[in-house]
């Protein structure tokens, strides 16, 4: 692969032509969903790139599969499997490489890069798949740890279940948001006391993140039939980041027996660039160790099962500067997502293309590297300090709340996100809050 | 509406003039996907009945809306909202009825009658919806009250929070299928022994049923504006059967904190007919009492919120005569859909067209009216007989569980739901179980 591309990349841009991310745009001048891809600070609508037979020097695009690139959502170019997504990820680096073997096709083409390019600055950005399910794990050790020392204690801060498999929930795929959506906060019972016994109904007084990462799958099995651990990771079409916005006052009185339900239901973000898991590759990483002997579908042959992703949440107030509320690597993962797809299916689950999963909140262990405001407050109990002038315990209207991830540090090779971000409206005023 | 109809409606038919049913069919000679509506052993194909001129009398369907019954889900039927149904479903009954003010239109046209009639030996019936979120709640009072009995004791049966909001939990679309798909016994992980520490995997060994009703949605509330609980029910297309398939030694494993997983999403069957909520109304009956004083967002108006739904579950083995297992009443519900939807908006949770609700297990007090076999069996700890031959504990390879529900008994006015049923297939063989 090259080393840089012939569109400038400004210093830290995330969307390196080592990158190479998807996504759903939208312009002023035309409305209609369709698929991109990122590069510097352009966009390369692969709608019009298509229309105009920038894919015909790609055999592997052809007439009965070119529809893909025309679609509102990249669910049916993920569904067409890793396989393609490599070749046209190749294709396109190929293109768009300083000294790229084929300059006629885009590079000196004045009048195609001229329709195909659009300024970031001019589009829009869409939820980059339809989610069919949204199924989120718990695989953050230090955060299970963590919510384990806060709701019980150090000694059994971990369920008997945790260490043996990857602990997950059924989300709810229709909240599913992209990057910039505003969040509104939720209302819901909760207790105003533990002590007391009778809910009230009320805004949410305890609204959190949740710094995750998403997979999009790209491919289905068929009900009744496990996916093999060894083979999970052909069903990761690309990550995102992702922010399970959480009302921990609302799930603390809901989840007993069933679990979180209106807590996580109101809004969870995603970033709008799908980065594919190739362009991941580079970045493997082994994750957090476990030492428990494991059941023989969970073990996978290869150890370097995650990705060394640096992490950052930033939380600007309605008014004021921004501070960084916390610093963390998405290698914090006791599971890689090859064995939570094997956990998912080991029953027969069907999976989905379209599917989002959780990899649950990836904390540190340190101050500074918590993926939640519960782990940074101490279950709330105290206020903390993002900056000199910028406290919190949990979040407040008008905060903006902006992640950000990346791997590596080399210019040409490092590879983003870009952000995942949204900001607290005021709950809705309803009649039932004056009853 | 007229008493009968012209098309015979044998004694205890569920599909009476009443009644008409929404499904999805195929035939033999046409695999397409296709809206019909059920009366007596006959479907009526909407597709035909729409192509060959039949809606020219009903002026709600137009050139704009009648792509509604080309669709292979009635998703997009359901999208018009409840005063189409309404007067769809009055329409069909107008022409079915013996003494129709519009015999031209079908009953005495020969062609027409010829090519849309289909009998029900002949056409497969499929999943009526394109299923989007699945809910599903824990409604039914007894069957909390008797698992909390079972897992606690009788005196802290129910939560705190149990009649103060619907208990709820997002599980899995993908694997809601439709009535006669076979359901394989889940592998999983479980403990053999309560007191081990260290779990197996194995085939399930407590796998279950749960009778349920589910409700499909067929209006969506836009992100971040609840439902009011008085205009929930326009939300509501209709009724079906659903047997929320468990494993409970799975279950109990994976459960804690975030609720059932994989006990969950290897299978939930529905029966193929949505009943329409206008069907179902001559049949509104209050639900259980509940004492608790709700927060005024859960307080509906009409006490008469539930549905006085006969049910029955019968379980047929491998080899060996059927047998009851179960013989219940739909009203034993605490909280109404309605309730279900005001409280599963509150936060601000978008609901779909396609959404499916389940009430949760419905089971009444006594020994023979309990919608689960963990509470038949009190946890597992003993066999029960169905029968002078058949005793189970849990559901063996091969049994064969049908779930059948219907309101009223008078043989014109009574509607019905049909059937609900799968039979259990052994797991698959892997190499894990040998490793």
């Amino acid at each position: 692969m090259a080393a840089s591309s012939w569109i400038t990349v400004p210093q830290g841009c995330p969307f390196t032509l080592a990158n190479i991310p998807f996504g759903i745009i939208t312009t002023l001048q035309n409305n209609s969903r369709r698929p991109a891809i990122a590069i510097g600070d352009f966009a390369l609508d692969l709608s019009t790139f298509a229309a105009q037979r920038g894919f015909d020097g790609l055999s592997a695009v052809n007439k009965d599969n070119i529809v893909v690139f025309f679609q509102p959502t990249l669910n049916d170019f993920a569904a067409l499997g890793r396989p393609f997504h490599r070749q046209v990820r190749a294709y396109l680096q190929e293109l768009l490489s300083e000294n790229t073997k084929l300059p006629e096709v885009l590079r000196d083409n004045d009048e195609l890069r001229e329709k195909a390019f659009i300024s970031m600055k001019d589009i829009e950005m869409h939820l980059p798949m339809e989610v069919r399910g949204y199924t989120d794990f718990f695989a953050g050790k230090n955060h299970a740890f963590n919510c384990g020392c806060i709701f019980r204690d150090p000694k059994n801060a971990l369920q008997p279940n945790y260490l043996h498999l990857p602990v997950g929930y059924s989300s709810r795929a229709s909240s599913v948001v992209v990057s910039g959506t505003p969040i509104r906060r939720p209302l819901g019972q909760y207790l105003e006391k533990q002590e007391l016994k009778v809910p009230v109904l009320g805004p949410c007084r305890r609204l959190d993140i949740e710094l995750e990462l998403g997979a999009f799958l790209c491919r289905s099995n068929p009900m009744g039939e496990p996916i093999d651990v060894d083979e999970a990771e052909d069903y990761i079409f690309g990550l995102v980041l992702l922010n399970d916005w959480s009302a921990r006052d609302i799930q603390q009185w809901e989840a007993v027996p069933l679990g979180p339900f209106n807590a996580k239901n109101f809004g969870t973000s995603v970033s709008a660039w799908v980065v594919l898991t190739d362009a991941l590759s580079p970045f493997r990483t082994p994750g957090m160790a476990n030492e428990t002997t494991l059941l023989p579908h969970l073990r996978q042959s290869r150890t370097d099962n995650v990705f060394d992703i640096n992490l950052e949440v930033e939380l600007t107030p309605a008014s004021g500067e921004p501070a960084i509320l916390s610093r963390t690597n998405g290698k914090n993962l006791i599971f890689s997502y090859a064995q939570m797809l094997a956990h998912h299916t080991i029953g027969g689950c069907p999976m989905e293309v379209g599917d989002l999963i959780g990899s649950g909140t990836i904390s540190g262990a340190q101050p500074g590297t918590l993926g939640s405001l519960l782990e940074a407050s101490n279950g709330g109990k105290q206020s903390f300090a993002l900056s000199n002038s910028l406290h919190r315990t949990f979040l407040e209207d008008g905060d903006t709340v902006t992640i950000r991830g990346w791997c590596g540090s080399d210019p040409t090779t490092m590879i983003g996100f870009g952000e995942c971000s949204g900001r607290i409206e005021p709950s809705p005023k309803t009649r039932w809050l004056h009853s």
